[in-house]
């Protein structure tokens, strides 16, 4: 169920904010999105087909309260949602904030920037993620 | 349910693969990436997370299925999957079968390619398509 070469299996991968049994959940330090955050799933899997049909449910159950909690607290402009894993083939879903103002807003993530950083509303959304997390721990709490 | 402005609520948006009475699929023409899959919901819904809970499950459902057939039949290096809806605010999977020769691999298909298209290669998938995309239509007749 471990990959002893993967990042995944080795290191949480970023802050921790939930640790449940088939999954967790990580904020990302990623520049230019305050609300970037990870649902990665425990055992080392490469494709969301790969897991069984009831642990697909509970997967996407958990993105969902992911997105729900951000969209409850932040007011995103949209969630962007991704498993991609070309570079790290460890079960991972981005769940990302974007707002019409961050750094690449309408493009990707991924893509080239679209516009300099806004320091001022990047850290008034950062104030706002203590509370957010413990949303989000405590609805990941009620799901398993 | 439908909005007047909206490009995927007017037309398929792609070559039509399936037309289900909840979702679509569609291929893409994405430069770079022969094997470029949408699942399109039928409704005008921005975020996953305003489906009903059966709803987001079939959508799952048919985004698996899509991603079992390409990897049955293309055995791809990895699939990417992503709801993003920057631009077009209109629940839409993209379903990707990337290759460690695509233009872009191992980055997102939106960040900047890493190399020239291999058109012999491209071709290579691009003839398998047919045969695929029925696959892909006759799982889904099951799912409906």
């Amino acid at each position: 169920m471990k990959d002893v070469t993967c990042p995944l299996c080795a290191d949480p991968g970023g802050a921790l904010v939930f640790q449940g049994e088939k999954f967790r959940v990580i904020r990302a330090d990623e520049a230019g999105f305050p609300a970037f955050y990870r649902v990665v799933w425990s055992a080392h899997v490469a494709e969301f087909s790969d897991l069984s049909v009831p642990d697909r449910a509970l997967c996407m159950a958990a993105v969902c309260e992911v997105e729900q909690a951000l969209r409850a607290h932040l007011q995103p402009t949209k969630i962007n949602l991704a498993a991609l894993g070309n570079v790290v083939a460890h079960l991972h879903w981005h769940v990302v904030a974007r707002f019409d103002w961050d750094t690449h807003f309408p493009a990707p993530v991924w893509a080239e920037r679209t516009r300099p950083a806004d320091g001022v509303r990047e850290d008034a959304v950062r104030a706002r993620l203590p509370v957010l997390e413990r949303a989000i721990a405590a609805r990941l709490a009620h799901l398993i």
